[in-house]
Parts: C-alpha cells; sequence; structure tokens
C-alpha cells in the first residue's frame, strides 16, 4: 500500500521546496512532481517536515528511590502527538551490569512504545567489566555512552574513570556524553544550604549555579581532547558551559552542546514561586537560570555553536515530588517536555526570528541524526529515509495545559504557553499515527528500536 | 540522450552514500540504484561531488592600469579542469554605470566561458543613481552587491555610504558583500613605508597588517547589524578578522566569512624571498600572514564560524607585475586559484583531518550555493539539480606547476604543492566537460549566466 | 604658617595606614607620628585621601549652538565640596586655532577656578597648521589631544586625520584621547529616527546603541596600535567597548578606559521616562545604557581593565535642553556629576563590596595622575606633593539634590541617591577649601593651572 | 648607626624620582634631598629598588624520595646576590601535621638563612585535624595555604577537599594559592606515555599538557569564588590557565596569577634536546611550553591580568635527575631560578620594551608584598619600611653560567643568558649583604621569619 502526501511544502535542514511525498511501505519510496499512490493525504498547504528527534529522555527511569511516572506508552504517544517520531533513552545500568539493563530497558519499550526508540547506555562506574561490557553493547546498536559528572554517591564518575571510558569510546567508535555539573561542589552546596537552614526548591537552584556547569563542561572537554574523541554535552543550560563550548569549537574540537527546550524559554524565577508545589515540579538538573542565559543558548543554535534542542524528559507527579517537601535534594529531578518541545521551539524560536524553518528543522531532527549516525534513516525526507515526518501547521494553535496533555503527569511546565505552529499529521514509518482532531490513541508496541552504528573509530 | 553514472560513491554536504545518478538533458533527473540510461559513466570507485562554486573571482578585471590576463576563456576553463564549474565574478561599474558594466561583464563571459558564471555587483560610491540602480541589478538575477573599504581613491566607500547601501540591500533583499581593509590607514602606511625607502614586495603586506583587516571586519558587521541585513566578509584572512565575525556569530548576527585556499596554505615568508618576482607575484590583498593565522582559519571552517572557501582569482603575469619594481603600491594585486582550489584543500583540509569529505563539499559548493540562493539548482546531487558534478579520485596525484596548469599565467603560487585528490571527470549542466588524460578543451560560449533571485526583503 | 593633620587614616592606592600630615605651605611636608604644626585639623577618625582628579570636564563649553552653563566659578566650587581637587577641561579650538582657543580657556579659567585646572587639547581637524600647533600646545603644559570620532560635521575627524595626529602625539610624548563613536552611523540613526517621527530623548538612546561606541573605540585602538602609541578612550560605556579595549590590553597593547560614574549608576530607562525635561537633562553622549553593561564597568575597574572614573561634567539647565523639543538632535548634549562623583562612587562602588577604597583611590585620582604625567604632585598623600587632600567621613551622609547643590543648574541626575561618605573638609594646596557645615564658599582666581610634561617621545 | 644611600634614582611601582634614602637600624628613616647619616652609600647613578621577593620556593625540600639539593644556606645567598631579600617557601604537613612540619621548616631556615624569609602552608588532605590546625597556623604569621590538584596519591587533594579547604580560609583571612594541572589526567598520561614506551623527559612534557593546567585554573577559580574567597594560581604557564584568569577577573573576581621567569623565557624545545641530563634538568610542572605561550603570559604582566614573577625555586643536582633515566615519571621536578629571576626579568622584559622599569618593580617585590600582606614593610621604599633594597645598575653585566653562580646546583637553565641589569649592592634590613665584587659572603642565621597577619575574614 502507498500513500502520497499532497500540498505541502517540504522543510528539510538545507532548503525548502514543494513537492509530492510517495510513501511506499516505511520508507519514502519518491518525491517530485505529480506522484501517484494507493492514497494521498492531504497536506493543505502545510509544512512537512522530518519527525521530530528528542536525544535525551528518561521514561520510566528508577532515579531517587523512585520511578519516573511518565511511561513509555504515555510518552511516547505524547510525543507523537507534539510531532516527534523517535526519543532515544538512557540505560542505567544496576549491579547485573550493561547488557541486563539493556534488556530492562528493550523489554519496558517494546510492549508499550508507540513512537520508535534508540538507547545511550551510561557509564557509572569503571573496571574490566565496563570495559568489555562496551564493546558488546555497541555490538547492539548503541554507539553513544553517557557520564555523569554531578550526583555523587550514585551516578557520578570520576576523571580518571571519565577519561578510560572515553578512550574506550574512541577505540569502539562511539561518542561519549556527558551530563556537566561538578558533583562533588553541587553536594557541598546542598549540604551548605541545607545547614542553613534552606530547605525548599530555590535550594536546588542556588546548589546547582551556572558556573558548577560551566566548569565541568570546560573540564570534559579536555578529558575528551585528551581522548582523542569528540563529545556531546546534555542539557547546556548556561552562558558559562556555551563558553567553554564555543573556546573548543574555536580551537577546532569537535564538540556538541544541546540546550533543552527549558532552559530556552523557562528561567530560574520559577524557583521563586510561593507554591511549593509549583517550584517543586520545576526541580531539574540543571536548574533553570536567570533569563541572560536564554540569549546566549538562542543565539548558540543560530551560530551553530550549539546544534541540538532535547528534553530530559524525565516526569515526577507532584505526589511524587512532595518526597522532597522539607529537604529539596530529595525532590526527584526532572521536567517533561517530550509533547511540546516543537510547538514552543516554533513559537518562541521561529516566529520571533531568532531561527528559520530549516534551522528548526536542523536542530529537532536533522542534525541530531547525524550526530547520533542515523542519518538519513531518521531525520530527512529523502527517498530511502524512514517515513517519520510531521505535517506542520504553522496556523494551528493552542494553549498549552496539563489539563488538555497527552503525558499523564498532572501539570506542565508551559502551562499557558500560547502556541502557533503545530502537527496535524505525525507520520512514523508511513503511518500516520497522530492525527489532530482525529481522536488518534496510542499504539503500544508499534515502536520499533532504532540501532545505531558506530562511527570508524578514531 | 539521458546518462548514468555508476561506480562511484556521492558525497554531499550531508552524508555519503553508493547510488546511481541518472542525468537528463542538463539536470539530474534520479539517484538511486540500478537507474539506467542512454550511456554510463563509470566514475571507477571514486566519490562524486557537485561541481565546486568559486564565489570569488575577478577574470579580465581591469585594475590598477592593466587588466587582469586571465580571460574568461582559460580561467573558466581552468576552473572546470580543478572541478569547478560555477565562478562568480565582480562587476566594477564604470561611469556608465551599473547596468552598462553588467552588460559589458556579461558580453565578455557569453562569448568565452566554457564553465557557468554569475556576478556580483560592486557599488564604489553612492547617490540616487545607484539607489535607483541597485534595484534593476536585481531584476537582472544579482543578489549581492560588494562594497570595498579600501583602495583609497579608486574603489573605496566610506561609511555612510556603506550603510546607505547595506539598507538598500536589506529592502531589496540582497546580501552585502565586504572587501574588509582600513583604507585609510592602508594609504597611509603605504606612504610612510615608501618614504622610508622600503619600496620591495614585503612593503605590501608591512602596510596591511592583520590589524587593519580586523577592524575593518568589526566595523563592517557593525554597520550592517545597524542596516538590519546580514554581511559576507570576503576574503577572511586573518585570526583579528575572523575573532570579529565569531563574536557577531555569538550574538545572532548573521555574518559569513570566506577564507581563501592561499591564506589557508600559504604565509608572510613568500614576501620575503630574494627573488623580486617570486615575492610580486604573490602580492595580493589582503596579504599572506603568519603561519599562526592558518590554524583560526581551519578552526573556522570546522567550527562553522567560517562558511566558504574561495580564491579571489585575479591573476596578472609577471610581466604585468613588474610594473610595480620599485614602488610596491604599483604591483598589480591579484593571484590565481581557480584551478587548484579543490585540490589544494582536499590535500591540506581532508587528508590531514581538518575536515570530513561532507565538509569538503560543503565549503566548496553547497555553503556557497545555500547563501547565494541558488541551491539546490547548484551545490547539490539531488533530483532536479543542474547536473553540475565532479568525479573525484582521492588516488589521483599530481605535482602543481605552471608548467602543466591550463591557466594562461606563468607562475602558480602553489607550485611543487603535491596534492592527491584530483577530477576524474567534471560535468556541467550534464556534459563531460574535463576529463582527466583525455585531452579536454575549452569550449567558449557553453557556459550559461546563472541568475540569482533575491532573498525576502528585511 | 604650618598645619598637622591628625586623627585620621591615610587611603592611598597601595595601602591603609595611620599617621600624621605636617603641611607645610602648599605641600606635604611629612607624614608620620607626632608631627607638630602651627595648627592642627583634626580628621576626627576619618579617612585622608588624595583629592579627586576629574580628568573630563566641559566648563562653559560652547557646544550646539548654547554655552555649557556650569561655569568655572560655580563648577570648581562644586568639584571641591565633593573632594575633587583637579579638573582637567578641554580646549576645543575655533577658526584662530588652538594657541589662540587655549588663552580663551585659560583666561576664563584663571578668574573664576576656586580649584586647580589643567587641559587637554582637541585635534578636530588636520593640516600642516595643526602639525605645528600641537608642538607649542605641549611646550605649553598639555600632553593630552582629544579627537572626536562622532558629531560629523562638526568635531568629528577621520580615520587618516586621526593617523596624522597619533602619530605626531608619539612624536612629541602625548597620548592622544578619544570620544569614540562611530560619527557616519551616528548620523545617518538620527536622521532615519527624526524621519520616521521619533523626535523626543528616547531617540537620542536609540541613534548611538553601544555596537556604535564598540566599533569605534575598536577602531582607535587599532590606529593607535599603528601609530605606535598608547590610547586613552574616554567615557567608556558600554561592554562593546570595554571588550575592545580588553581584548587589546591581552594582546599587550597599552589602552586606557575611562567609565564615567554616570554610566556605572544610571541606566537607559531615564530617556523613558514620561515628562520630557526628565529625560532631555539625561541627554548626554554616550547615552546611558542598558542595566547589564554596569556590571561590565564594574569588574573592568575592580579587573583592572578600566583605570578612571570621570564626569565628563557638561552641564545645560532645563530651559537650555528644551531647544530640542521636537528634535531630539537638537537638545545640548551634557550631564553634571562633578559634585557627586565620588560620593556616589564610594556609595554604590565602596560600599556595595567592589571596590576597595584603595581602588576607589586609584580610580578617582591615583591612576589618573599616573596616566596624566603629574604624579605624585598630584594624586597622592606623599612628602613633596601638593596638599590636595580630602578628608573622608563615612559616617555622613546625605540624599542629593539639585534644591541643595553648589552646581548652578537647576536639576541633578543622581537626585534622590542616598550617599553616604561624604568630605569632612577638602584642602586644595594646604587650604581648607570645603569645610562641611561651615559655610564654605567660592574662591574665584585661587585656582592655578596645572602644567603636564611630555612623557619621553616613542 | 644610620647610613645614607645618595646619588640613586628610586624606582617604586608607582614612580621614579630622585633622592636620598636615609636608614636607621633595620628601617628607612627617612626619604628626601641632602639627607645625613653616620655613613654614605653611593649609588653611583644606579637605579633604587625594593628588595625582590620571591613568593615560591622549595629550599630543601622532600619530593619524589630525595631533597631539593639548594640549601636554605645556599639558596637564600644567591637570592641576594641576584637582588632578591625575601623567599616565602612551602611547608608540607607530614604525619605530624602542619605545626610540626612548620618548626621543622623553621627549624632549617633559622639556621642557615641570609635573607629573610616567610612560609606558605600545604594542604593536602582534609580532616578535623585540617580544619582545627588551620586557625594555629595563621595565628603563626601565615596567611595563605596551598593546595596541590596534581601529584596524585600524594599531595593531590580532591574538589571537595579543596572547596571545604577553601571556605576555611575564607573564614580565617587565608588566601588559598593554587598548584593547577588535572592530577588525574598527568597519572593516566604519564601511564600512557610510558606504556607506549616514551620514557624520556620529553615524555613529562607530553604528560602534562597546556590543556590540563588550564583546567584546573578554571576548576580552581570556580571552586574559589563558590567559598568566597580570593585565589592565586602558581606558576601560571600557559594561555590556557591564563585566559581562565582573564575571564574570571573580567567578571570582577580576585584571581591572581603567578608566571615564572622560566616559563617567560625559556620553551619546550629544552625537552627535545638530545642529551638526557640537559633535558632532565629542565624538568618541572608545569613543564615549559611552546614558544607562543611566553607573549600571553608577557602581555598579562603588562596588562595586570597576571600580577607576579616568581621561580618555584626546587633545584636538584644532575645525579638527582638521574633516579629518572629510563621512566621520565622518576625524575625530581623542579628548576632553579632565585639568583637569575630578576636580571633575566629585566633583560627579557625591560629591555625589550615590554615592561616598565616601575612595572619590573611591581611584578617582582610590590605587587606580591601587596598581596602577601606584608605591604609596605616589604615591598616597599618607603619611611618605616624594612632597608630591604637593590640598588640596581643597568650597565653590570654578565653572561648567566652555572660556574660562577652562587646556587650549589652543578648548571643553570638560563645557562648562557646574556644579562645587563644586576645588583650592584643588596641590602636586607639596612645592612649590604650583597655587594658585586667584594667578594660578599653567606651569613647564615642572619634572616629573619616574616610573619603575615590575616586579611579581615570574608
Ligand atoms: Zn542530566
Ligand atoms: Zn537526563
Ligand atoms: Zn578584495
Ligand atoms: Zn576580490
Ligand atoms: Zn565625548
Ligand atoms: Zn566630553
Ligand atoms: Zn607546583
Ligand atoms: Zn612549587
Amino acid at each position: 500500500m502507498s500513500t502520497v502526501i499532497k500540498g505541502g511544502t517540504i522543510v528539510a535542514a538545507d532548503r525548502t521546496y514543494e513537492a509530492d511525498i510517495l510513501i511506499e511501505g516505511e520508507t519514502i519510496a519518491a518525491i517530485g512532481k505529480d506522484l501517484k499512490g494507493d492514497k494521498t493525504l492531504d497536506a493543505e498547504g502545510a509544512l512537512i517536515m522530518p519527525g521530530g528527534i528528542d536525544p535525551h529522555t528518561h521514561l520510566e527511569m528508577p532515579f531517587m528511590g523512585t520511578t519516573a511516572a511518565e511511561t513509555w506508552e504515555s510518552g511516547t504517544f505524547a510525543a507523537l502527538s507534539g510531532g516527534t517520531t523517535l526519543v532515544v533513552d538512557f540505560v542505567i545500568p544496576g549491579p547485573d551490569g550493561m547488557l541486563a539493563a539493556l534488556e530492562d530497558w528493550h523489554g519496558k519499550a517494546k510492549r508499550q512504545a508507540s513512537a520508535d526508540y534508540s538507547f545511550h547506555m551510561c557509564v557509572t562506574g569503571w573496571s574490566k567489566q565496563h570495559f568489555d561490557e562496551m564493546e558488546k553493547v555497541v555490538a547492539r546498536g548503541i554507539n553513544t555512552f553517557k557520564h555523569f559528572m554531578a550526583y555523587k554517591g550514585a551516578l557520578m564518575v570520576n576523571d580518571d574513570e571519565m577519561f578510560a571510558s572515553f578512550q574506550r569510546c574512541a577505540a569502539l567508535g562511539a561518542l561519549p556524553l556527558v551530563h556537566a555539573e561538578n558533583g562533588d561542589l553541587v553536594a557541598a552546596l546542598q549540604q551548605k544550604y541545607l545547614a542553613e537552614g534552606l530547605t525548599g526548591p530555590e535550594g536546588h537552584a542556588y546548589s546547582r549555579p551556572p558556573e558548577v556547569e560551566g566548569e565541568a563542561t570546560n573540564r570534559a572537554i579536555m578529558i575528551a581532547d585528551a581522548a582523542g574523541v569528540p563529545v556531546y554535552i546534555v542539557h547546556t543550560s548556561s552562558e558559562q558551559a556555551h563558553e567553554a563550548i564555543r573556546r573548543a569549537r574555536q580551537k577546532g574540537i569537535r564538540v556538541f552542546g544541546e540546550p533543552l527546550i527549558q532552559h530556552l524559554t523557562l528561567d530560574e524565577t520559577e524557583y521563586f514561586n510561593r507554591q511549593w508545589d509549583h517550584a517543586a515540579q520545576r526541580v531539574m538538573s540543571p536548574p533553570f537560570r536567570d533569563k541572560s542565559h536564554q540569549d546566549s543558548l538562542w543565539a548558540g543554535l543560530s551560530a551553530g555553536s550549539l546544534q541540538v534542542v532535547a528534553t530530559d524528559h524525565c516526569a515526577f507527579t507532584t505526589e511524587q515530588k512532595r518526597v522532597g517537601v522539607g529537604n529539596f535534594t530529595k525532590i526527584p529531578n526532572g521536567t517533561g517536555g517530550l509533547e511540546d518541545r516543537m510547538p514552543v521551539l516554533w513559537a518562541k524560536g521561529v516566529e520571533t526570528g531568532r531561527l528559520t524553518p530549516n534551522e528548526f528543522v536542523a536542530v529537532t531532527s536533522t542534525n541530531i541524526a547525524q550526530i547520533l549516525n542515523i542519518y538519513p534513516q531518521k531525520g530527512a525526507i529523502l527517498p530511502g529515509s524512514d517515513a517519520d515526518m510531521v505535517v506542520w501547521d504553522p496556523k494551528l494553535s493552542k494553549t498549552i495545559s496539563a489539563a488538555t496533555q497527552k503525558s499523564i503527569i498532572d501539570y506542565n511546565v508551559f502551562e499557558g504557553f500560547k502556541v502557533s505552529g503545530l502537527p496535524r499529521y505525525t507520520l512514523s514509518r508511513g503511518e500516520v499515527v497522530w492525527s489532530e482532531g482525529q481522536n488518534s490513541q496510542p499504539r503500544p508496541g508499534r515502536g520499533k528500536l532504532v540501532e545505531r552504528r558506530p562511527f570508524p573509530a578514531v
């Protein structure tokens, strides 16, 4: 069965043009004029873009004594409703090692996912077992390894461990990712503020200042450079971190930076809200920053020093957040964004003139696919590409609200944002999986694992 | 008549993949597996890349009392032999204005060119006539206007003139280009060194230090930003100029920088050569710089803060250069590079690991086509694109020499460079116009004018 | 007749210590314990600092069709009441040249001044006469020449004129000063905003954005570096200008930057005040900036990349300002500050912890005297120095108000500022010329000309 | 007994002037014209400057299994012969803690020192004992605590330990010092190069690249800023480290940087010398750098972003160095410089025009005394100051050679440097302790401990 999409304007990272798109099975068979297929989908003058890729999610993540409430079922459907057709989630090894954890993650995703998914593997320590397992992980289609410089006593690795793992990445053709905050300082500042009686959510922001992120970013880059491997900094939230990235890139070092849609549009005043729930719902790491950092992140996206917009979707209910009443260090860290990333980025980025529509496609999809080495299977509208697309209608608008979202969380950090620019249709491997106003439903088990090959070893 | 190219690997700015390419007439009809055509061209395992675009040439340019010896006939054939299928030349208005000059330039090109060509228009003063003619120039397919901040008393414009012209560009959807050197300082330094008895070619370098370029670059960017228009800095040769560009981009300002292949690979010690001819042959503006600047330029290409590699091909014979014996300010400014840009960039950029093959395509072709608004007619291997391609064979090698070049100049600034990576075939709109070892000949009149539409007005 | 100051703590640029100060005649004779003199002045536990030096004033300046209302009589007395014992004013040559203008300025000052004074000479064009007169000006005790890059059609000089004058400065051992704004752009932006019907004082700010200042600063530094002479940028008001200064200093170039007390503490929202008078009273060039620039300037003072705090005191009455109703380009440019510079800097700089008391002395007096080559005659409390001192009492406080000021202007841009830290006594060459609460009066004719010798020629 | 120095020109950090200096006992009693004393010392037209202070020495330091061969006796006399009248040495606590180590160090110094001395205390771990002892150390006249970020497994402290110690410093009014290299990376790189069979001294340089220093410098500054305390980076050797310092200072953070005379004048090619001994004699941490770093350091001294020139004098004999034959990690780290710092800095800094004589005094003496809180007892020529002075004769010259040095080491890293500018006399607390050509001898036991009071606690 084939489908032709007609009446749309294709927006790719490199150009904008009008053409029909012929889908055969799960992939794009042809792009051109007057194509014919069994069925026709009318784009009604809207834009057709590659389906969004969110390279940074934590669905059902076990963390800080609880488990992120957003499930693979709800999260991936929320993603599709917002134009995102692929999520890349982080596998966190437990005592049984990387492969067991991967099995666990894969099991949950397979049963529930409506959207395609892929995995990053976390490296949370260092030993011969880590060294050996990394090769097997790569063999199973994972070419990215994540390292936490924070969460001391839990996920954090030290500089020597990170250097060892980065060298291993270089040998395997894998890309290291880094959560960059100085974990020693964060832990010490947390204790300091608690000791001073500052127990509310604002303490979270105070204990993770931008300097602590900038420092760790700078350090991670130096270590990667010494290991001879590129590096990808997740959730770049501050000018300090961006400066470190820019400075390295200006020396010819290959570094990538990933601002989140939250940091681009929300600021630290959220933590000063008098309602504990409101503030705690926004607790994530790095925290939202002073507004001045937003200019830096937006400029980075247009200048090319930052490449990707993600969400770090790791969503807990208000109930879960309340574990941290009286002690901000107990508030589960994480916010949502999977559903709203693309509409919010369009509204705040494209409609304001900061980004062109082509740049929008680049940072939500194409650049990510290239960095993750799955381009042009994903991230492109090209013959042979998976038919993952979003028919994006700049004339559709809504006000974001927890009341109407697909996510199962009871609040939304973008509550009240007016956005225009929404998916009219979302297609995943050729099928319409979201259709505005048509009562689309989740289809657990439809999503497929996307394996990613390693890069040539350095 | 159709042709299929088989057996090659397509290298685009965004990816590398294997496929056949079907050419029908002048354009690419299809890309895919097992394509069939009337004829087959065997790529023999080589790479297939979009034909190079040189955005900066001065063929037969009347300048400094003489005329550049490289003709449209010799220059465009030299280009094709080196993989460049489109040159963009600068029209310099005389007393009769822009339109008359355009006619003049067009006439020369039409008769002689083997490769396609397009034009930039120079703005060398300001008046109501300039204001009015700019609109007509845009209507004739030119969307770029060049401004000289140097060559005082000749081509140079002042800040108020530049600001007026930039605002006009903004209104017309045109992109201003700038030759950025402080002309007042250059003129004064020239007089100073001459007065001190320093008359040789090294005086050329001393009188145009990198600071003078950095200053003008910084100024041009400020003026463009005030006019609300992007700006393109031609022949960015120094860290000082690159720094100004980077600093602006980091604020979200749209600025483009164009290093030349000469500045990437040659340095100022050339001017200290004891042979006057050798040194004078290298006299161009900006002059070659201290080696340390090269690292800055290469890093800019990989970081994305510089986007384009050009040549500023403006080639005079040794005889012509000798007008400046005893007074370096009389040496006609200009060097060649049109024929060697791509081989030299491949050898010094890709083979050294500084640039990926995809980045090579981006900076020699794709980025340029996008900036000049002729993408994907040019700069791409996509269905519908002009079939301008180079079959690039990394195994072909040669030693560059004036003795064997297509250019009619009697020397070559890259003399003795060993390069591997050369065109096996060059195709212009579907025809093989250069074939390694097949005694290809110029075909004057074959080249066509490429018109370029304006951008949406700001 | 000798005087001993007892009971104070001496604050110098390099240290803080307790000692008596013996004054004999006009100079300091000794510093030490248990000194004896004919008279004793009790410092009552206050701080004793070198008298302030304001290196940038325009008393009775003929400008924009009128004359600054602050006279030499009122201005110098206002200065003394605020702890400033020396003002350096700008001589602006008319058609009769530099020497005639100097005579004119000197005449006015001599008759009226209560405080000591010195002169900078302005270079507002270039010719053999300028070249020749500069040497004579230096012989009369002026070692600084000011250049305006703005005020097109009036005071502005072009790059070639500036380069010529800077080279002359180098030869004479004089220091060039620069008002750095791109005059071409300012003039064009003024016309643009007027043409758009924006005629109010906010148009003044819009037509002189910080980028226009940053650009000119960068250019002035490049020209000075080419001329081989240090350079002093007056009224550095923005991060852009400060960045250019920092960048140059980091290369080892000798550049000085002078923020004004106004730019350190007031911001552009003043121009959006609904009362035309309020906004127009604040019109000066460069205009007040967005608050974010203040952090940059303060950091520059503590880091040493900016060295001096001045006022650019050029005060017009509200009546005079009203000439610009309906056309902001007619509003006489200038504000006051001579009386309030030191108290406001103490309140906003020292009491907030940004500057140490020693740094306060450095930027209000010592650094200036060194840069102007009159140290330690002025700017120091050392045996042999002129006995110019202020007995500064951090416990004295007041609310600044036009109602109570010594300046004859009918408003004060610092109106309502609460300051603590005020002169208890001000001494000029050994005499108490201001005594808090003692009804001190101006003493026209008491002030003396301070001649300044050139530096060794470069 | 009093002495008058006549016939000299006093060079202070803030000015240059002619005067006599009257010394009574150990201090300066008066400065002025026509002073009289029991004895006269004729400066013979030379310059009189405050005695040099070397803030960074390791005399008889137990390190890497041996003990630095330069003794307190030889080292302090070498210092005096080169114009340095005060050395500040690092006490390294052993198992018995800080106070015991201080006693040990003090004992050795007291018996042997010809010059005055003072101590820094090292913090090489963290515990309640460290917390408690720091207060007692401050009470004994030490206001500076040193932290090593390198020498893993030996002296190195982690980020949490450093943060704890820095906070303690803040509370005690002490200044933290930091040896900034990433110890994890250094250790891993050492193992990597050894494993690759690279065992010679050049491996030392490769395993400690400038990036490793820049990273640690950046981190130390962040931690100090979080602790609310200024920080002093010892032996700043690279643009990377200097950049981190500059960047912080430009935000208003109080950071000091200390280039060594070695890094200002020697470069990494020394390690490529074919003679193992030659290379090993130069092994120190950080290692000498690529020449390009020298420009950065010199510019920092003139711009004020670096404040101090030291030596890190830690001198081992060639015999001692040979322990590392076959394994560069065993070569005792350290070079000499105490004797040559001032002559070499004068020759390479002042005579080349990079520094003024006043800046020379600032960076060799005055700034150091201010930072260490012993100004103007030391670092100044002022009434009441200790009579530590050097009569500096720019006309005296020599060629530096181990054959003629006072140091007991058998080589000299500045061997062959021609310097002009040497001490004619060195005075320590009023006594001539070095007299050019007069066969001056060490006077063990003459040197006194200089206690330094804490700053006001933050
Ligand atoms: Zn994270
Ligand atoms: Zn995450
Ligand atoms: Zn040019
Ligand atoms: Zn050109
Ligand atoms: Zn001004
Ligand atoms: Zn002024
Ligand atoms: Zn050290
Ligand atoms: Zn040391």
